[in-house]
């Protein structure tokens, strides 16, 4: 149900209003509407049998309206006007397509710092790098975690880039926000509800990837925990399913792309890396993904990818950045956007 | 393995080779190679263990070279170029990208004659419609066979198009190929081998669907089987896979463009109506598969969508088809080829 | 629809009846209901707004009931009652459990005959052996073909067993079916609605394998395809299906023996070889599809299973057979079943 | 790598020798052979090029063994023989076969203890109940939290039953095995790597779900965090997986049993409530469950199975578990197992 209200009411009468409803034993999220009318939306304690009459009686109350999505928050009957997000001086979410760019582990400062410069040269604007991996298997590299997460944030602010790094344990939040500009949670972490309920305590940008058997309902509602969480600052991220074909590593659902655009207004990023998993299929997938509209790409990319300690297979050299970025162009243009 | 000839051998000395190849218990392919050699492709008699010396010393043999891909004539081992398939005056395969067009079904002679005035008046060049319909339910509309297949016929040829439409029995093969001129072998049936070994009988061109759950290397198998009997004229149509996902009726799995492109020499076509399945998803959906390389489409169109005999929820307008073509000018030229 | 109709109606009424149906444009199988009664079932040419008084008019219609099951006749609101097949002296849906066994490919004369011979003696009843297969390369073992059945057939008769083999090709039916009792169709052939259809022209009973990716209503409107063309004796098969997980062949899916038995009537097999593909987890799946309530098993053996020509990996020896029906004697009497 | 120590070897020797291979950059496991020989196991530092030579001179080693298994303690490399975890007086992982029944959610006091009392007089030794629900939508039920565990560990101590529940969040471990006996993970949070690595803190015997799309390596590593972190308790629940199917909640992989218990000596649980997801197939999965070898079952039961409040559509009746119960007597006999 969204209420919206009389722009005369008092911000003591909003408050007034919202306690009688919490009173009731609803949750009421307040919002802006496309028309700049401030609302309430009742995400919780209503249903189809709920009389809206009752609602209209309300003090300031000008109009009641059902709806009834299950992801309330990230759908599109609160918020009709796409997000744009604002991270200090970039926007997610506008005409122009953002590049995430950067190697799978942060490895060294040096590496990193180097891959920041070279990525930044041909384009990239939003430097990524893990700290804290998580790996299939225990033996594996962990990450240089904190450490790890201090040289993304030297090298991004060396270039004048955001930074993403990804954040596993809820008890990370405080300290991860603290040196990193955009928060990642994991495929394997997009259902772990104890995480995503506690990044409604930070402001970062999140960028939340899809499980990787999560259907566009589960994904939105996964989204939906963070933002119902005071987070309004979610990016979905598409970067593949599991499905019975072996030869790429998941299934790339470019299709994901336009029905999260028409399903939500959060921005939707893609990342053909992990999407596909093969680095000769990563330029191609940009070009894809573009096409069918997304807001932004996020691109494995090291000076010698050859020689990178997690992802090689997928991880491309920053000269192919640059050929990606220059193809992109013309296809961003042809679709109503730009990339610069 | 591959044997190259003396290119003074004589058209005899040639056919003598074979014979004893034959004699020897090899299954042999002659072909001919990038350089314009003549070429005799064993697919089939040999294994690793096979000692390539004994065949260099036979008379006329200049080399020999051992491949173990197992779709021998499908892959790129023996046909390094893309293969650019001649029907009429219409190419495929080439810097051209061929937009297939119609509806799902022939519904009645009117009808079809209109969906092709209209769909090759927005740049359409070969005419879709189905006269035998694999239906899941055998209640459900069968199509109108034969008669179909003439109302097809008759609407392409009066538009200048080609036809294409869907054989379902080996049966069937002559009578269809004799009105239509490229045969489609629906995804239910791409592992139809009775269906697949007899398409060697007739030179139209075959557009190979892929299975629901077929991977690239069963895909490619699949069109082995026709190559291997006889009918060089195959595209491979990626119209979606089976997945967990039920928002959308199918996965369409554009990643299947580059790496197809890469495995093998034969045309690539996306069908992104049965692909999605949601009409409004159609035009990102094309321009995705043209950016990721794709040589066609594959559009249902209907002049009344909503009233489409079947798959109406995925049939586009020509109206709407005439905007996709004019978006996907820019994209094709950013990837190199045309769209005229 | 159902129309039960009058016990005094003579058998010229019936067919006055019926042909004033068809006349109206309905289609009409003719049946019988658990009660004895002879019943018209109505399967094309209704729908929901069908008024049923209009029908209860009719001569000699006593009773008229809507049902909208998309499986009219597999599903089970014409038939309640269990079908047990009879075939020969054998029945299968019945009390006893019914076991299929024999190789994968009839290799030779001998061969069959020695296996036939072997787990005839472990109590199988039902002979398998592949002479026309369906393999995923061109240039693998395609199978004997015609002498391949004679042997099959023979090896059949000397152990007073039925036989089992797959037929691909609708032209091939009546050959097949001259010398083998039990028409198998492969999962590959599950959509092949062309060989599906033409199966009504005989009489032999039909094992329909599921297709690797096919739902439970898409099976069910397969074997549909069988029942319409009339031919009433179809046993479903499940056989595994396709999933992201490749340790085993295929996901065999046991919760179809008890789902399959509540939609349908007709009797479930289950191929624990081919559902795993594991030598040994053929035997704890036997287990499993029996406590499950499968109605038979279709069990891979040869007399030297690692020399198997085909499917070598998921192959048992005669011992192993028998320890398997051993084991299963108290699991099936713990379901209310017998082995003999 | 696997160290045999020499049994005369004193603690202090032992120690130094673990001190100098974690000096050397190794991580060791010390455990128990199956012939009760002290070993050393190496989980991470070597490779295949290691030279076992050079390891077999150290003092006090008296045999080298590689072996390249990812799951190093998981697997049965080390440990050959099956676990059976003691807790309590209850053995989990022998002859007996456990039941795990009770309620989706803690819904009250009295609830939980009814449950609790009718579940145990049918036969079942521990007691389930969510107090922590993992919700896909934010705005559903939640559980009781902390109360919740106190009224199920009352219910349980009362019934003379171990009680297991689920625990998300790293924060919240130590407070959930201070009331509960086992801790659940359930099949979202399988590679909430965090997550698992802190469950070695504590010694509770721990359920780990399968992920929904997880391969049985992946389900194998994730325990292996769990027994690498320190916890050897570890049983693992096949709990379905997703796929195309949509009839089902979820596909129980019933081959996941024997294929688990052959890679793995960690008991296996399964939990045909979830893998289903339809109340009259779970009697069925139980029997084709314990056919194929499970060590325990974990079913949904409610004393008003209609009105529980989450997962009522799954969850079966006391009367129903209690036949079950007795069916399952038979079956379990005759693959070596028992039920009390």
């Amino acid at each position: 149900m969204i209420l919206t209200l009389d722009n005369h009411l008092s911000l003591a009468d909003v408050k007034k209003l919202i306690d009688r409803l919490e009173w009731m034993g609803l949750r009421v999220v307040r919002d802006t509407d496309s028309q700049g009318n401030v609302i309430l939306v009742v995400v919780q304690g209503t249903d189809k049998q709920t009389r809206l009459e009752a609602f209209s009686q309300l003090p300031g109350v000008v109009e009641v309206k059902h709806f009834d999505t299950p992801y309330k928050l990230a759908g599109t009957h609160v918020h009709q006007h796409k997000t744009v997000i604002q991270c200090k001086d970039h926007k997610i979410g506008g005409k122009k397509i953002v590049v995430m760019s950067g190697s799978c582990s942060v490895e060294s400062e040096r590496q990193i710092m180097e891959t920041a410069k070279q990525v930044s040269a041909k384009g990239a604007t939003i430097l990524r790098g893990g700290a804290f991996k998580p790996r299939t298997s225990p033996y594996d590299f962990q990450g240089l975690g904190e450490i790890g997460l201090k040289y993304l944030q030297k090298a991004a602010e060396a270039n004048h880039m955001l930074s993403v790094s990804e954040v596993m344990d809820p008890a990370d939040i405080d300290m991860v926000a603290e040196h990193i500009d955009i928060l990642q949670i994991g495929a394997r972490n997009m259902q772990n509800y104890s995480l995503l309920k506690q990044l409604g305590k930070v402001k970062n940008p999140v960028l939340l990837k899809r499980g990787l058997a999560a259907t566009y309902k589960e994904f939105l509602l996964a989204a939906e925990y963070i933002l119902n969480a005071g987070n309004p600052n979610v990016m979905l991220c598409e970067r593949g399913i599991r499905t019975f074909e072996t030869y790429t590593r998941n299934t790339l659902d470019i299709a994901a792309v336009p029905i999260l655009q028409e399903l939500s207004h959060l921005p939707v990023i893609v990342d053909p890396s992990h999407g596909v998993g093969i680095r000769r299929m990563v330029a191609p997938m940009c070009y894809a993904a573009v096409a069918a509209g997304a807001d932004g790409l996020l691109i494995e990319a090291h000076p010698d990818p050859d020689n990178a300690m997690s992802d090689a297979q997928q991880t491309v050299s920053p000269e192919t950045l640059g050929e990606i970025m220059q193809h992109l162009a013309p296809i961003a243009q042809a679709v109503g956007r730009s990339m610069v």
